[in-house]
């Protein structure tokens, strides 16, 4: 038992290990599966050779992203103590790694597409087994190389700065600067998530408007056309942002969730077995205890009959996987946390031992309580936002009711509903913050976003099956495949979306807790006491923080409008210079669409992207610590209403229009797909496209990027009290406006 | 001068009379004014009897409002020291004296109408007059009764409370006592206005969908037709909505920003020659010369030429009232207000008379400064709603160039120049609270909303003229009077629909410093120190308050959409059941659409108004007076963010769609009324109507009564720590925890 104390600290990087081995496996027994004619395999290719063609592209564009933001930080980190220029090093190792799990991400999903197409021609069990098995290598391989690179750094800089200097404290300033370089990782792998998942919904969605507007309206041809230039960018689009998007996303969170606790953790004094810090090690080992749980889980994902419901078994491996690493960290936690009551060390009274009036203080008993807590918002936010987008449902049924009277009442309808979607997930997300800091306070709040995260492989593998089985539909279509096979990659395509509505709200909320726990990280490391809204400053800084979702959504939406116009541009230039196209005579120039599209991407992120990463930056160094936490405070209150209610509108809207497909009653007559209220439904769910695919979920990396940015400029921020400063600059604008007058009286 | 200083406060009720008294005579010339022809007339009576309709169905409703919360105010007066049963007295005060304003704005506008319409027939001048002189009776009305009531108001608790309790000091408890009950003024005004606004809004909604939609779509009739039962609702709507629920708006937000300076002033130690309360004076005083010197303006606004500009005429009226205010309040805070420095007694530690660390003194002079950036925030934010809602500027051409792309284009654009025109306002109203508090720290913040709340009554004047020249304009087009008539009425509201925008731009400016004013009242009344959002439990208090103005938007929205379909099932009641409508020989039973769009409003607008209300109430008691703070905090941010967003939004579309009346140019090719792109852009305005005049000005009320709902509540909360009640909840929970878990392992 003892060895184990010891080297638990080497232990976590071998969690991740396993998770890449088993991911190696199964990204084998994907790639031999068979992939189909000709035919599907073409089309195939062109969605993989598009993908590529994309990730070149936003490489070559990240490349200079990342030297330049590498190298101000390696400058920066030669400027305060607690920082140091290998900060740059863990911010390249973060950005290659993300950009890596894309890159895995994006390769496994246009192979497992077409190999889920063939497989469906045997059997449904066979189908959801490909597809599902590509959305575990997706899984696996983020939460792996997460766990690989966060837990390797931390081995090294944990030697480097606190066990290689002589008589340094295991929670003391050494272990800050270890932590506080350690930060670059997170930024690194929340920079690339912003490009990821900004670029990719732009992308998606203007690919997706223009390839319909200049196809189906202008030249009169269906959805999913080989001979539309636009259509290979469209299907590229689906796993550009759901596949690769997604992935980034949620790898920044789990990667911000571990670190802000291990920030957090590094203030609780802990007479444990590993050296003083369990309390900073324990993220990470829950992180690794859910990977494993999860491939447990994901093994237990399958289908005997034709008839089996493909949502009960993916259940089945979720909660299989949840149920079991909540046990394990129950006896985790009791293994390593010592007992007694803990406390942060920001708590205690400067030069004493005591504690200050109205310090929280805490058992092991109550980390686990938030841990828990973590698990049963996650949960809540799916249940919450599957209601509110799914078909039959009461908020679906009101729009599609209201489209009958037109356009404009289906859009009020949708805009209603998505502004009614935030008050149960923001009671649930403001309840699970009252409860995890009731059981063991901040640290408490970092560790149930650390908890929720913990299955990240699992809920991964069940996001990324949606687009896969989704892609698969599509090319049994494009091929004219018999209608029994079409049938099942139908029958995932439905499962998948729902698993799509619910993987929305488990990012946001993922999002949400994750900004919390850096928020307090970041009041930790900044040094300061309180952020009081009742200082002018403050509030000014709360206001223009709440201002910033809303900013940004505009530029994200109004840039799928004008990427998609270039978009338009291109498919005309193409069906009047190319002859034959439409006689299937000349194939389009589809790379050229994709790289039209992935260029009017990268270059309307940059916008956005610039606000996420320099707005705290002017704030923090302008007004100081405190007034650039009321701008965080404001970002994120502003930013998980804006994301819950643009992505469930626009989810809402998306089901509503994909009813008429089945028919729906209103009013006693019953609607199909071309009748009026149909036409009106198709408004809402273009509207909603932006929405949903591109606005919305940018709201996750927005509040995240925002707080890490914030907590690693932490310790270079002046310290001193910032009243005192305004009140120098008061005193000397009012004597100049007294001189001013009594000169002019005089005159 | 002396005889001066002891009765400056009884000259405050005076400024009331003389603002009520020159009303008296303009609404005497008004009503003595010709009529025209019977045809006129009828159409005038109709819109004047649906108004009257609707004041006495919403006075029905609100008298049990008025005598359920009076009861429960008394009954809460007398529970706490501070307090007072006489509260309800001022409660009831407060609301009769809105309702009177409402009534008295309503029955001048929908007399101005058709004589402005008479006028036409002569000149524009005399046009301007009429319709001018019209809204400023609703300025000085407003305006007038607002000072009278609080003035005399105060004076009253002023003697009974201060003067004739031996010993007690001008501003200690006793003082305290008297604002305490005199806040009761303004939650009745603030309450009556939130019935106004929001029932207003649906209102006027309801009818305007519902007529069209029967009218135009079914019956095949013009717009403005007579023989459509819901014609004259929609024309009604235009009063209540425009007229009586901007009126309340302004009235709820001319005594709240008194009051709140007033409660602030109340804890400046001034050594002056007003008995030491000049400070609580100061913003009545302001009141009473900006409510003369609008009388001044009002009178510059003339023209005398056919091709004189109407705006420029308003303009200099505007600004004449505006800079002469501004210098007459430069004089009297030089004047009232004592040299040396300021502070407030909250900044003094207990006990001694040193002040608290980095607290803000400040002198008169930086008094008058904070004014000035008032009036600033004011007129910039003006400026700003206008360019955003503009015919011809780059917002509404940009929405015009995504029209050509359908409608979802339309909408999507649309959403976009919302989102973005929040930046603005929100930096200039971040650097205005920022400013204030530079120069009169928490004072000045109140008093800024003071000075820009100075001219108030031409503000009104000019906003009121608006529907005014509309109506106008619709009675000469019902009357098909020459084209010479209808060119000059036309003009009028060509003008009439900027100064409606601007108007939504400082109505939205006033009620966020407004409630800022309160807030700050709040923390002080409260007697809290900070409201810290790095406490978990205030920080979840901020995301609850946050979330707010979206269920209220989501509810007044889809309560639009309800309304407008009971509509549509009168109107085609009456269709079917009253023979010879169609052939003008039936009067079609206009006062049940009246009645049916009172009663769905006031019905559509509880659900809302109760949140309004019972959230601060049930927050505060729960959770208490920091949590409560926290609260206030998210849904001002979350308010005024929305209330732009949806206000420019709608005004944005609308001026899109008129913009093709024209005839506009996209990609070189001219559109006109009736072709495609115009039939996106109706679904834009549609979509835009309860966003523009329904939800979006509601937020204005829904952040200042809650706002005023808990500085009334302010001395009942426990202002005991209450962060030491949840340690010893968590004790007990933690301690019952380990209990169940020993127990467990026991069996």
């Amino acid at each position: 038992m003892d060895l184990l104390n010891n080297y638990l600290i080497y232990l976590i990087p071998v969690f991740g290990l396993i998770g890449i081995l088993v991911m190696a496996v199964k990204s084998a027994w994907v790639t031999k599966q068979e992939t189909g004619d000709a035919s599907m395999n073409q089309l195939a290719g062109y969605i993989a050779d598009g993908a590529m063609a994309f990730l070149r592209a936003e490489w070559k564009i990240l490349g200079y992203f990342v030297v330049v933001a590498g190298l101000l930080l390696a400058y920066s980190g030669t400027t305060v103590a607690t920082s140091s220029p290998v900060i740059a090093v863990s911010f390249l190792i973060g950005a290659f790694l993300s950009a890596f799990a894309g890159f895995i991400g994006m390769r496994i999903a246009t192979k497992a597409n077409v190999r889920t197409t063939q497989a469906a021609k045997s059997s449904l069990a066979q189908a959801l087994k490909v597809s599902f098995t590509g959305g575990t290598v997706m899984g696996l391989g983020v939460a792996g190389l997460a766990i690989i690179g966060l837990g390797s750094l931390f081995i090294v800089f944990y030697q480097v700065y606190v066990v290689q200097v002589a008589g340094s404290s295991v929670n003391g300033e050494a272990m800050a600067k270890a932590l506080d370089v350690l930060a670059g990782f997170s930024l690194g792998a929340e920079s690339i998530a912003l490009f990821a998942r900004v670029g990719g919904g732009i992308y998606t969605k203007a690919a997706d408007v223009g390839a319909d507007l200049v196809g189906k309206v202008e030249a009169g041809i269906p959805e999913d056309d080989v001979r539309n230039p636009a259509t290979i960018a469209d299907n590229v689009g689906d796993n550009v942002g759901d596949v690769a998007g997604m992935g980034a996303d949620l790898f920044g969170s789990y990667v911000a969730t571990m670190l802000a606790t291990m920030v957090l953790g590094r203030e609780i004094v802990s007479p444990d077995n590993f050296g003083g810090i369990a309390p900073v090690l324990l993220p990470m080992v829950i992180a690794g205890l859910g990977l494993i749980f999860s491939i447990v889980g994901a093994s237990m994902v399958k289908i005997k009959k034709e008839t089996d419901s493909v949502q009960k078994a993916l259940n089945i491996g979720n909660w299989t996987s949840i149920i079991l690493t909540a046990i394990a960290t129950y006896f985790v936690v009791m293994w390593m946390l010592p007992d007694g009551n803990f406390h942060l060390t920001r708590d205690v009274i400067p030069g004493t031992t005591d504690l200050k009036a109205g310090s929280l203080v805490f058992t092991k008993t109550g980390v686990f309580m938030s841990i828990l807590v973590g698990l049963v918002v996650g949960t809540l936010m799916s249940i919450i936002t599957e209601y509110y987008t799914a078909m039959g449902k009461r908020p679906v049924m009101s729009i599609i009711k209201q489209s009958s009277t037109g356009h404009a009442t289906n859009i009020i309808g949708g805009l209603a509903i998505g502004m009614e979607s935030t008050v149960l997930p923001i009671l649930v997300l403001a309840a699970g913050i009252y409860g995890s800091y009731f059981f063991a306070g901040l640290y408490g709040v970092a560790i149930a976003a650390a908890g929720m995260m913990a299955t990240t492989a699992m809920q991964l593998a069940i996001d990324a099956f949606g687009p896969i089985a989704d892609n698969a539909g599509g090319i049994a279509e494009m091929s004219r495949l018999p209608e029994e096979v079409r049938g099942r990659t139908d029958n995932l395509d439905a499962v998948g979306n729902t698993t799509a509505a619910t993987g929305k709200g488990f990012a946001i909320a993922s999002a949400a807790l994750t900004s919390l726990a850096l928020f307090a990280a970041f009041v930790g490391v900044a040094g300061i006491e309180h952020i009081d809204i009742y200082k002018a400053n403050v509030l000014a800084g709360l206001f223009v923080g709440g201002m910033i979702p809303f900013i940004f959504s505009a530029l994200a939406i109004s840039a799928v409008g004008r990427a998609a116009m270039a978009m338009v541009e291109e498919v005309r230039r193409q069906f009047r210079e190319i002859p034959g196209i439409m006689e299937y005579k000349a194939k389009p120039e589809y790379e050229k669409c994709v790289a039209i599209s992935t260029k009017a991407s990268i270059r309307e992120m940059v916008a956005p992207g610039m606000i996420a990463l320099i707005t705290p930056i002017v704030i923090g160094f302008a007004f100081g610590p405190e007034v650039l936490g009321g701008l965080l405070a404001g970002v994120t209150v502003s930013g998980v209403l804006m994301g819950i209610f643009q992505s469930n509108a626009g989810g809402a809207w998306d089901n509503a229009k994909k009813s008429f497909e089945k028919g729906v009653e209103i009013n006693g007559e019953i609607y199909y797909k071309k009748s009026e209220p149909h036409k009106a439904s198709v408004t809402g769910d273009t509207v909603g496209d932006p929405f949903k695919d591109t606005s919305g979920p940018s709201m996750n990396i927005l509040i995240k990027l925002m707080s890490i940015v914030s907590l690693v400029i932490a310790p270079h921020l002046n310290k001193a009290d910032n009243n005192s400063k305004f009140i120098q600059k008061q005193e000397k604008v009012q004597s100049m406006i007294t001189h001013v007058i009594k000169t002019d009286k005089k005159a």
